[in-house]
This record gives C-alpha cells, sequence and structure tokens, in this order.
C-alpha cells in the first residue's frame, strides 16, 4: 500500500467538499485556484459546478493551474416513466461523456439513478426492478458511445438509504453483475471500458465488500474518501471527515490497491451542518492532514 | 397470498408503534387495552415497555386479553470490549429468551448489535469483522439455551444504515449465512430454531431479496411492514405508515408466503415527527386500514 503519511501527492478533491464555505455557494474556479494554492493537484468536479462557470472556463483553468481529474460527477440518472424520459437521460449522459473528455477526466462517474419522481418527494412508481432494467438499458446504450470516444464509465453503488431517490445500485455486488453483463470483455481500446467508483461511504457495512474488491480487479476506476458518523443526522449531507467516523478507510484503500488500483484518493464530504460552515482555506488543510493520518 | 382485504385478522402491533401519543410515552398496559377495543388480536412487545410496568403483569393482562405475540423484541447486542461485556450480553440475552418464553412469545427477535459505544455516539473500535464474529459466537451461545427451552431466534437484519450503531448483520444473506453456519440441521424439538425476521423497511432496497427469500424457507419466523418515506429525514424515527412510501409491501408479503409463511404481519412503525404526535386511537385505525390496502 502507498505511504500516504509524508504528503498529499495522491490526495484528489471532490469538489462538492467546499461546494460552499461559511454557507455561501462557491464558484469552482474559485475552488480550482484554492486548491493549486493548498498543493492538491487532482480534482473530480460536479457538472452542475462546471455549467456554472462555463466548461471551456473551467477546462482552460484547469490546465492553465496543471491540475488532473479523477473523475467527473456524473453521468446516469436513468429510470424514467416514458421514452421521452429515458431518451433525454442518454442525451444527457452523452453530454457528460463529452464535457468529462473535454475536461480530460479518466472516467465518467455513474449514479445511475431509482425511482422517477423519488428525489422530488413523490415516486410515480415503486417498481425498483423495473427502474433496474432501464438503468441496465440506459448503460448499455450510454457505453456504446463512451467507447467510440474513449470515455470509461464508473458505475458508483450508493449506499441502499438511497435506493429510492439517486441509485438503484447499492452494493459493488450489484454493480459487478452489471460490469460482468455489458461489458464481458472488460476492455475496450486497450482500457477498462467500464469499472466502478468505490466510495468507503457507500459501502463500508457491506460484509461482502472485501470479496468483491477482490473481484473487481482492474474494474476499480475511483476511490472516494469520506467518514460515516454516529449518529449520522441527514441521510445526504451529514458525511464525515476522514478519521471522525467508523470506516476502515486505510484497511479498504489496501484492499483496493492490492487489485492494482494506484489511483487518486478523492475526498467527497457533502457535510451542511459541518464542514460547508467552515472556510474553504480550514476544510482543504484539514482535508490534506487526515489524508495523512486517516486514509 | 392470505387475503387482508376484508378484516385484520392477521395484523399484530409492535407496540413500538404507539410508544408515544401525542407526544407522551404510554404504559404497555394501555396499549394493550387500545389493541383490544381496536380488535388487534396480536402484538409483539419491547423489553423496556415490558419491564417498565413488570413482567407477571404484562403476561396476566396478555392472557385476560385473549392476545397472542408475533414475536418480543429483543435479544442480542453481542459484541462488547471485553469478557465480561460479552457474558453480560449472553445473560442478557438468556433473560430475554425467559421472558419470551413466559410472554408464550413464537420467537425472539434479535438485534445483534454493531461496534461497542457506536450507539451512544462514540465508537470504540471500529473492526466490524470483529463485532460480526462476536455476534456469530453469541448467537451460537444463545442458541444453546434457547433450544433447551424451545424459544426459536429470529435474527432481524437491520437497514445498512444501522450498521454503526444497532446491528452488523444488515442484509438477510448474511442472517442467512448465519443460519446455515449455527444451525445446519434448521430445527430442534421439530420447529426452526434458528430463524429471521423479515422487515420490509431493513431489506427492501436489496436486489438479492427475492431470492434470499426463496432461500429462507422455513426460516422466515417473522414479517415486519412499514413503508420508507422519501424524503426520510432520520435514520431511526422517520418510517412510514404502510402505503405512504416506496416499498412494495404486497409483492414482498406474496414472496414470504409464497414460502409457507402464515404468520401475523406485524406492523412496525418508528415516527418522531409524525405517527408518535397523534392520539393512539387513531394510528391504530389508521394501522388497520392500511394494513386491509396497502399489506
Amino acid at each position: 500500500m502507498r505511504d500516504f503519511s509524508t504528503d498529499h501527492h495522491w490526495l484528489s478533491l471532490n469538489t462538492a467538499t467546499v461546494r460552499k464555505s461559511e454557507g455561501v455557494e462557491q464558484p469552482l474556479s474559485v475552488i480550482l485556484d484554492a486548491c493549486a494554492r493548498h498543493g492538491i493537484r487532482a480534482i473530480s468536479p460536479w457538472r452542475d459546478q462546471v455549467h456554472a462557470v462555463g466548461l471551456d472556463k473551467i477546462a482552460a483553468q484547469v490546465k492553465a493551474l496543471g491540475l488532473q481529474l479523477s473523475g467527473y460527477c456524473r453521468g446516469g440518472f436513468y429510470p424514467a416513466l416514458d421514452t421521452k424520459g429515458l431518451q433525454d437521460a442518454l442525451i444527457d449522459t452523452r453530454r457528460a461523456i463529452d464535457e468529462a473528455k473535454t475536461l480530460n477526466a479518466p472516467c465518467l462517474v455513474m449514479v445511475v439513478g431509482a425511482l422517477p419522481g423519488a428525489l422530488q418527494g413523490k415516486a410515480l412508481h415503486k417498481d425498483i426492478a423495473l427502474s433496474r432494467a432501464q438503468v441496465r438499458d440506459g448503460i448499455a446504450a450510454s457505453l456504446e458511445y463512451a467507447n467510440s470516444v474513449g470515455m470509461p464509465l464508473a458505475i458508483e453503488p450508493l449506499h441502499p438509504m438511497q435506493a429510492a431517490e439517486r441509485a438503484c445500485v447499492n452494493t459493488l455486488e450489484h454493480a459487478l453483475d452489471l460490469c460482468d453483463e455489458l461489458d464481458p470483455a472488460q476492455t475496450a481500446n486497450g482500457h477498462v471500458s467500464l469499472g466502478v467508483a468505490l466510495d468507503v461511504y457507500h459501502t463500508w457495512w457491506d460484509p461482502k465488500l472485501y470479496g468483491q474488491i477482490a473481484r473487481a480487479g482492474k474494474r476499480i476506476l475511483a476511490f472516494h474518501a469520506c467518514d460515516w458518523l454516529t449518529p449520522t443526522t441527514d441521510l445526504l449531507n451529514d458525511r464525515g471527515m476522514m478519521g471522525d467516523g467508523v470506516i476502515e478507510i486505510p484497511k479498504i484503500r489496501q484492499a483496493v490497491e492490492a487489485q492494482g488500483f494506484a489511483g487518486f484518493s478523492e475526498v467527497e464530504i457533502f457535510s451542511s451542518a459541518n464542514w460547508w460552515k467552515r472556510s474553504m482555506d480550514e476544510v482543504l488543510q484539514t482535508c490534506i492532514e487526515r489524508h495523512k493520518t486517516a486514509v
């Protein structure tokens, strides 16, 4: 396992971690400058943050600052009530693939979606098996385009508590079953074309985690770190800083690196009650410190 | 599948559902009288509620009212830091088995516990594999005593969002793996001695749910119903009334009954922001109505 204790060479910042500072929404351009200032050499930005500033401007800034991407968030959200909805999701994911390409991302992170309407508070149906079938078909369709332009897709299984609203792929096993079904050859153009984004927050609880990491092998395209707090007071925005919770992050990273993963460790913390209330410099300094001691 | 639409013959009330009425804690004796008044013929009480009134008094009242039990909550909480802690959990579960016997419960529901200290807000270690080993050993020890007195143990897998604080058994598959390991013969004294309590709230999201229900067969000792709300605002106490959320309850019940399950459908709703604020009569009437239309 790589030694992270002396520097933050392998730290990437998922830019949602400082989406807000002192409660105020922060432009991605400001976040990128702060990363450069703190010697953070990689990021994983969210589409809405990119769009708010402009793709071309962000692409130019990323290049000028010498930043790399560890991923691009996100494609997916396939399930829909009708053909038009399904088509719109494919078109939107194709756009996300193009943007990921423009930003030179190593993969597009796929948050696949779940029950249509649930995210808005009112599910339009309860048939999660139907949503899962639409997700499978959606990934298959997106993969064709992604392969044609050479952009790997990384399915991110989300925690089961987000199965209704955000993703109906909730275990690493399920994500890998999809990979094996849709991409049995495991590669296109010499690269893994369909893999997974492994977030310790979503997967730490799983009794099959280590077995499935071993199964995943080269399909692990991204590694995300934060921590699980006790108590957790919000199902979405109460993630903890590494070291403040109960996840055995180094043990999971060790298992992931044993499969050959040698990419960035991406810090992704949604925290409306704590970290989003602090200053950007304090959050980044803490990320850097904890990356050395708790990842 | 049994027809529940015309009466509430198979409705059991988990007494936590009306633990509070209009915000005020309710004695179990009052709850039992209310059940009798509403023609609810079965209950599943919690130990703290029983203890607050007194075991003998509750046993006498249950008998006088002609109530049955669908389960008794709960044994388990095995993981501990030291030998004394482990022993205390065994002693406590043995007491729970005795109480379940006194109340003529068909099974003791096992909430197995997780990381010591996490429920109090500060985990004393993060080694969930250790906790899982302690749970396995604890169930094995409790099972010996349970078999000697003829009390089936029903392992309840809890939702993964409760893996740190309440139970490190979080999927039906994991619970059944434990059953198969600790009780390969599947029976003692002519009954299933180790099985599962299947709560739709904890398991609905699982892509392997239906396959594991088929595997479970006669091991399904209890069936619990409520609903998953979108959004869910609290990880413990924001369960929904059947029909108000996204769980395909009838579909799951059908799968469970296809395995021969013919027991009660136990309504278990923890709801600090909604149902615990209403009157007991309103909650029970709503349970009865929804048991007919949404279970």
